[in-house]
C-alpha cells in the first residue's frame, strides 16, 4: 500500500481492544462490563489527575506507560485472575512481552520499552501507573456496587488490590473509598 | 453446610461458563457471540448425532469427553488463538490440566481423566470430539456469515480448522459446508 | 448438494438455539439471560455428574434425553410459564412433538423417541432429566440473586420447581440450595 | 393498597413488554432486535400518519386497536412463525384472548373488545392496523438490511407480509419499499 | 421514486428511534435500558388507559400528542437532565422545534402543531401527556428497583417528577407508587 | 468525608463515561458501538503514536488535551451531528464549556484550560488532537465496515471527517485508509 502500511495495520488492530471485556467483572455477573480500552483510558485519566500534585515525576512518561500497560491483551485476551495461578511462573509475563514486541513493531524501540518498565515496576512512574491500575479497578467496583451489583465482594477482600505505590494521595483515596463503601 | 457442599460449589461455579464469550468471534466483530457453554452444547449435540452412524465407538465416553472438553476455561478464560503462540510450549495445556483438577476435585478421578484423554487426542472418542469441536466452529462461522458478518475469512483460511479425525462422515460434512459457502 | 444435505441443514439450524433467551429470566429483569443452549448444556452436565453416583441408570440414555429435552424450542420459542396456562390442555406438548418430528427428521426414529420418553416422564432416565431441568433452573436463580438480581422470588415460591424425581441426592441438593439462599 | 391497586399492577406489568424481543428477527441473526413495545409504537405511529389521508375511518378507534394489538404477548411471549403452524387451529388465538382478558381485567369491557375486533379483522379500522402491522415489519426489515444484516430474505418471500387492507396508500408504500430494496 | 418518497423516508427514519436509549437510566447503571420508542409507547398506553375515566378530554388529540411528544429526539438524541442546565434558556426547546419541523415536513401542518401544543403545556390534553410522561418514568424506575437496580434514588428525590397535571387519578397513582416503593 | 472528597466524586463520576455510546454509530445500526471512553482512549493512543515523529510539538500537552477533549459529554451526552445544526450558533460549545468547568472544578485552573485550547483549535497540539479525533472515527468506521456493517457510507461522504491539521503523516494515513476501503 505505501510507506505507512504497517502503521495503519497497527492503528486498525488497536481499535479492536474495545471488544475485550474485563473478565473479572463478567464472571462476577456484570453483564455489560468495562472493556480493556475503557479501563486503560481511566488509568491514563487517573495518572493525569493525580500526577499533577506529585513532585519529582515525569508526567509524560507516566502517561505513556499508562497508555501501553494493558496493550498486550489485544493478542492474549484479559486472563482471569485464576489463570495466572495455573501458568508456570513468568509465563504470562513472557507471553505479554512477546505480544507487545509484535504489536508495537512499527514503532521505535524506546516506545516498546515502556511496557517493560511497567512490568519491572521499579521506576516512580511505573509505580504510579500500577497503583492507578488498581485504584481504577476499585473505583469501578464501587460504582457497580452502588448500582446494585452484589457479586464483587472478593475484590474488597484481596489486599493486593490496594497498593499505594508509596504515594500518600493514593493511600488517602483508597481509605476514603473504603469508608464510602461502608456507609 | 453438609455432605455435598463441595459438589454444590462446583455446580454453581459451572453456571458461570455462560459468561465467557468465544473471543475469536468477538475479535472478528460478532458483538454478541456464542458463549463457551453454547459451544460445548453444540459439540455434544454433534457427537450425539454423528456417533450414531459411526461403528466401533463408545458413545457414552464420547459424550462425556465432549461435556468436559472446554471446562478449564471456567478458570482460564477463552484464550485467543494468538495467545497460545506466545506462551511457552505446553504452558496452556498444563494450566488447563491444573484448572480441571481443581474444578472437578469433588468428582471421581475417572471423570477427571476424560479431559486428559481429550488432550492426548489418541482414542477414537477423543478424535471424534476434536473433529466436532472444529466442525461446530465452522458451522457457526457459516451461520454468522449468512447473517451478514464479514470479518471471519481467516477461519476458512486456516487448514487446522478442518480435521476429520479419520471419520468419513465428518470429511463429507466439511466438504459440503465449503460448497455451501461458495454458492 | 449431496447425501447429507438434510443433515447439514439440521446442524446449521441447531446453531440458532443460542438466540432463544430463557424468557422467565428476561421477564424478571435479567437483561442478558441464559439461552436455551446454555440451559441445555447445564442440564446435560448435571445429568453427567449426578448419574455417576446413581445406581440402576442408563447413563448414555439419560444424557441423550438431556440433549434433546428442549430442542423443540428451536421452532416454538421458549414459552413463558403463563402461556401454557392459556393454551388448551396438551396443545403445547402436541406442538413440541410436531416440531421435534420435523427438526429431527434426518435422524433415526429411535433418536426422535427420546423426546417422547422425556415428555412421558416415566422412565428412571426421564425422571432424572426432569429433576435436573429444575435443579439447573434454581442453581441459575441462586447465582443471579447472589449477583444482585431481585425480581426472582416467584421461582422460590413455586413448589413445582423442586422435584427430586425420587433421587435422594437431588433432594439433598435442593435442601442445601435453599439453606444457602437463606444465609 | 387502595382503590387503584389493580390498575397500578396492570401499569407496572405493561412496562415489561420491552423485555420481549421480536423473535423472528432474533432467529435471523439480528442480535439486538426490536422489542414488542417498539413494534407496537411503530404500528401506532403508522396508523396515525396514514389514517390522516384515509376517508371514512374512526382514527381514535384505529389508534386504540393499534395500542392493544400485541398486548397478549406480555403473557404468551412472541411466538415464532413456525410455532403457530404446530399449534391446533385457533389455539394461539384462544390463548391470546384469554391473556388479554386477564391483563385488561381492571379496564372497562369495551376496551377489552378492541383486541377481539383486531382479531376478527373485519372493520375498516382493524384492517388498517393489520396492514400497518406488516408494513412496519417490512420497514424494519429494510432498515436492518440497509445496515448489513443478510438473514432476512424469507421476510420478502412471504406474500402474507404485504397485505394492503384495501387501502391504496398502503399498496403504494409496499410497492415503493420493494423498489427501494432492489436498487 | 414516486409520489410518497418523502413519506417513505420519514417512515424509515422513525424506525431508528429504537436505537436511542433513555440516557438517564443508562447513566444510573441500567445496562440495557428503555429506548425512546419504548418510553413513547408506554406514555401513549397510559394516556389511553387513564383518559377513559377523565371527563372533558379529547382522547384522540391526547393520543396524537403522546405519539409525537419525544419525536424530536430522532435528531437531537435524548439529552441528559444536566445538559438542559448548561444550554441557554430555550435553546433545547428551539432545537427540538426545528427538528420536529424537518422530521414531520411530509405531513400536514396541523400534525406538526401537536408538538408545539405539548411544549406549551396549556391544553388539558397536553397536561395529561406531560403528567403521563413522568408517571411512566417513575413506573419504570419502580420496576428497575424491584429487579435489583440501586442507582436510581435521585429520580424519587426530584419533585418535578411527580406532576399530576390537575388530574386526581394521576395524583392517586403517584401516591400509591410511592407507598409501594416504601414497603 | 475528608480532604479529597470532591476529587473522589470526580473520579467516580468519570467512570460513567463508559455508559455513553457514540450515537452516530448507534443510529447507523452498530448495535454495540464504541463508548466515549473508548473513543477517547483511541484518540490519546493516536496522539502518542503519531506525535513521536512530529517535530516541534509538546507531547505531554497534546496527550493532556486528548484526555479531556470529550469529557463534557459526561454531562451533555454525545449529541448526534444533526443536533448541532438545530442549536443556536455557539450553544453547544457554551454548554460544554460550562460542563467542563463544573466537572473539573476540583482540579487546578490550568487543567481546565486545556479543553478551551482544544475548542479554539489554534495551537499545534490542539490541531493534532482534532485531526486524531476524526482519524480515529474513520479507522473505527473502516473496522465496522470490514466486519459487515453497511449503514456508514455518510461518514466517508463528509469532507469534514478528513482534516489533516497540517500534518503530512495524517494526510498520508487518510489517503491510505481511503485506498484500503476501495479495495
Amino acid at each position: 500500500m505505501g510507506p505507512n502500511s504497517d502503521l495503519l495495520d497497527l492503528l486498525l488492530e488497536v481499535q479492536n481492544l474495545d471488544r475485550i471485556p474485563r473478565l473479572g467483572y463478567l464472571l462476577s455477573g456484570v453483564s455489560d462490563p468495562e472493556s480493556v480500552s475503557e479501563h486503560t483510558w481511566h488509568v491514563a485519566f487517573l495518572v493525569w489527575v493525580l500526577s499533577e500534585s506529585i513532585v519529582d515525576i515525569d508526567r509524560l512518561r507516566a502517561l505513556e506507560i499508562a497508555l501501553v500497560h494493558d496493550l498486550a491483551e489485544l493478542r492474549t485476551g484479559d486472563l482471569p485472575r485464576t489463570a495466572s495461578r495455573y501458568l508456570p511462573a513468568g509465563a504470562k509475563q513472557a507471553a505479554e512481552a512477546a505480544a507487545i514486541e509484535e504489536i508495537l513493531a512499527p514503532l521505535p524501540a524506546k516506545m516498546q520499552a515502556l511496557w517493560a518498565e511497567y512490568q519491572a515496576g521499579e521506576s516512580r512512574e511505573a509505580r504510579l501507573v500500577k497503583a492507578c491500575d488498581k485504584l481504577q479497578m476499585m473505583l469501578k467496583v464501587q460504582l457497580y456496587e452502588s448500582q446494585g451489583h452484589e457479586g464483587l465482594k472478593r475484590f474488597w477482600d484481596n489486599p493486593d488490590n490496594f497498593p499505594d505505590g508509596g504515594f500518600r494521595l493514593i493511600e488517602q483515596l483508597f481509605t476514603q473509598l473504603k469508608e464510602l463503601r461502608c456507609r
